[in-house]
């Protein structure tokens, strides 16, 4: 939506980098990088892949203005060639992706990126803040949206949003997950993604009564008339104009949102009112700092609720709201031959997995869930065969046969040599293969407390790849 | 710097209830909005004002594209009086707000509205998007700031911001609250603040050994030839390996980044072993997850930093990454009088404070340290005299007698009938009138847990005016 020139907003250092790169005449050596994550947000069992789309926009326009080049020229510590360079810089890198939607874990490459040293180590920022902010709100948003149990879920978070960009591409992300739809308008405009909305408490206000300002409202929109009665007092006035108006003027479509109180008390009393007066069709909207440890509260408590508002806790993802991906170069190619790299840590888990990779989703041939995801090196074969062996890769005891299995490559290939090979599902596209995807997961792992950690496993090859080379690194 | 039409990026309720007006004749009824926040992030003594910029920004360009009213009609429930309405649409509020840079406490007006109905509330959400995020982060880096104790602070976040704005307008935050620049390139381009950044792991594994890695550096970079030394081991290579570049080259700005590992322990090591280098003007720069709780601690330990990025903790003020603003009618003209309008609410501290209010903020007039402010309403002459009175608007027994300060309205004039009668200042000048406000601040105000709260009380009038109201809407 917004295509405005983003080449310059990037990590000062890329750029010195990038000159370093260019001045030692090391800019087109061929280097893979891949991007992953650590940490699952919230304790939670998976994450989901979102911001592909966003990352395809930023790298299809990478150019370098001339206000960008003016204003690195006036640091006076890049040469005039680097600025030449950078004036005629065209994205040449292949990069594989996992698509939008898809659960993803820890320790696998979701990007891996091929091409030009200075051009694949240059992308890094841009593409971890595009992907990390998309998959945590995906993230959290799925955790919401599976705690109301089939209830929609709008996503209300625009006026607390971190920008501009946090609010529509949150709205985004959100309805990938799961979410039903949003209230933020330009989403509708720019994504497709329907807005809704009917009344603040600004609007009560105004009219000498909340009577009238209920009675006008359903004049005006008796197609989606919701309306919000807790301006004055939910029990007392709020339900009782809504019924009067409801008795009067029979709107098609009749709601009342609660965006105060004890939810589950309010609308528990609420339904009574409501089916009492015959307006069992009237929806019950609430919206009062929900995240998902409220909703399986409030609902565990009996709350009547049809669908729910959720904002400030969605769109900032508060409880955890860092997504800690990360961009790690895994080989250089000399002479045509592929060199892995590995940054080497005195923690184990930070160690990266070296070489040029794929990922493989095993899922079950008759359940159709998934059991386990395999990182081979990128020339290996589909894991196949009736007694195809995983195991852990730091207690390599832990093994497991599997048979009656089908492996999915996990990774597409978005671009080839710079050029745009892959196609973007439409938004409702990736939002059902989301919720299809996560679909094949065992509930132990959708838990939002403890859950079952998937099982991540190496081939043997990169295993061994790995072992040698800490080994090596760890004598010198 | 992103020009890009946002009238549209808003609760789509604000359509519906702009229609609503429009359609009843009241569109053009002169209403007054007040914007306020509830509680201070993190538990603070103050939040600090940032994002009016933007707001300016989003105010002078308002207006309905063809694209937007296309939208809008596809929904069917607009009438095409409206659409013209919102496509002739031109800004006519009167605007006040407290500037950029200063502390903000609750429930005080920090930006007041007044204009046509439609217009006044229409502009609620972006409002609030805006000013809510960059005071955010303002905050949060203040908190920060003050934690490294003069120490500079960069502000690192780029890729772990919630989207492109929340990075650029992040960076903008943290800058006017004091932090020291920026990663984010284009925050040098766009806003003139000063982006820095010297290497990532990747540079350090790409070349055959660490030390040429740092030599090509320190011959391409000798102004700010930071090093960064824990790729392999930070006290068995990393510094080894820059003290070796720094003897060889010499380059006139030195220091040492690093960016994992115990922090307190290390940096006492590394300077040990720069000293005895006689590298005393080596500055050590870390960065590893930290906020203000991490930097203070860190620094009790007595680590030897120079200055510190800091990143994730800060561009999502991660420990409480929501600022609570919200906007409210607080009154509307009838006949040309003002008729206070306010929100009752069962929990007391939710009750609004009603009509066209000013803020006055009261200064010793010998330390010029900040007593208390006071909400007055807007006719009412600057709070002044040897005995002022203030009260606590809850526990009107606790009373103050003031004498000897000066008083100073908070709120400036932004806009008057649509009009931009204000000048922006600059980001520099923003940024040292925040930190001499913070000056005047008390110790006791400025602690990051349980600091002592700072009198916002109500002139005797507004007082009066808001009991009544209260009494008679309980009666009502």
């Amino acid at each position: 939506m917004d295509k405005e020139n983003k080449t310059l907003l990037t990590d000062f250092y890329e750029i010195t980098m990038s000159g370093g790169y260019f001045e030692t005449g090391r800019a087109e050596e061929i280097a893979y990088f891949d991007m992953f994550f650590r940490r699952v947000p919230d304790g939670g069992g998976f994450a989901i892949m979102a911001g592909l789309e966003q990352v395809i926009d930023y790298l299809s326009n990478l150019s370098f203005g001339e206000k960008d080049i003016d204003m690195l020229r006036r640091r006076k510590c890049f040469s005039e060639g680097f600025l030449k360079y950078l004036r005629e810089f065209k994205f040449q890198c292949d990069v594989w992706a996992v698509p939008e939607g898809t659960p993803i874990y820890p320790g696998e490459p979701i990007v891996t990126v091929r091409g030009p040293l200075l051009q694949a180590q240059y992308i890094e920022t841009m593409l971890l803040l595009l992907i990390n902010h998309q998959s945590l709100i995906a993230t959290k948003s799925n955790r919401i949206v599976r705690a109301a149990k089939g209830r929609p879920i709008m996503e209300f978070g625009t006026r607390r949003a971190h920008g501009a960009s946090a609010a529509v591409l949150g709205a985004r992300a959100s309805y990938l997950a799961g979410c039903a739809g949003t209230a933020c308008a330009v989403a509708e405009r720019d994504l497709g993604i329907k807005a809704l909305g009917t009344m603040a408490h600004s609007w009560v206000q105004v009219f000498p009564t909340e009577y009238e300002a209920f009675k006008t409202y359903a004049e005006l929109y008796p197609d989606n008339c919701v309306l919000l009665v807790d301006t004055y007092s939910v029990l007392k006035s709020g339900i009782p104009n809504a019924i009067k108006v409801f008795k009067e003027l029979n709107p098609p479509v009749k709601g009342i949102r609660i965006d105060s109180g004890d939810i589950a008390y309010l609308t528990k009393k609420a339904r009574e009112m409501l089916d009492d007066a015959g307006f069992t069709d009237c929806r019950i909207v609430v919206s009062n700092s929900l995240d998902e440890y409220l909703i399986r509260d409030i609902l565990q408590q009996g709350a009547f609720i049809d669908s729910m508002g959720v904002g400030e806790r969605l769109i900032t993802a508060s409880s955890d709201p860092v997504f800690g991906g990360i961009y790690k170069m895994v080989a250089i190619e000399e002479n045509g031959e592929i060199i892995p790299k590995m940054k080497i840590s005195e923690n184990v888990e930070k160690i990266t997995n070296p070489g040029h990779k794929k990922v493989y989703r095993l899922y079950e041939k008759d359940s159709g869930r998934m059991i386990a995801d395999v990182i081979t090196l990128a020339h290996e074969e589909v894991p196949a065969g009736d007694d195809y062996v995983i195991f852990d890769p730091s207690f390599t005891w832990k093994r497991k046969k599997l048979s009656n299995f089908i492996a999915k490559d996990l990774q597409v290939q978005i671009f080839e040599a710079g050029k745009l090979v892959y196609k973007c599902p439409s938004i409702d596209e990736i939002r059902a293969y989301c919720l299809e995807q996560i679909d094949t997961l065992w509930e132990e792992t959708l838990r939002f407390e403890n859950p079952q950690t998937y099982y991540i496993d190496l081939s043997q090859e990169l295993w061994e790849l790995r072992s040698r080379m800490i080994e090596n690194l760890r004598e010198a």
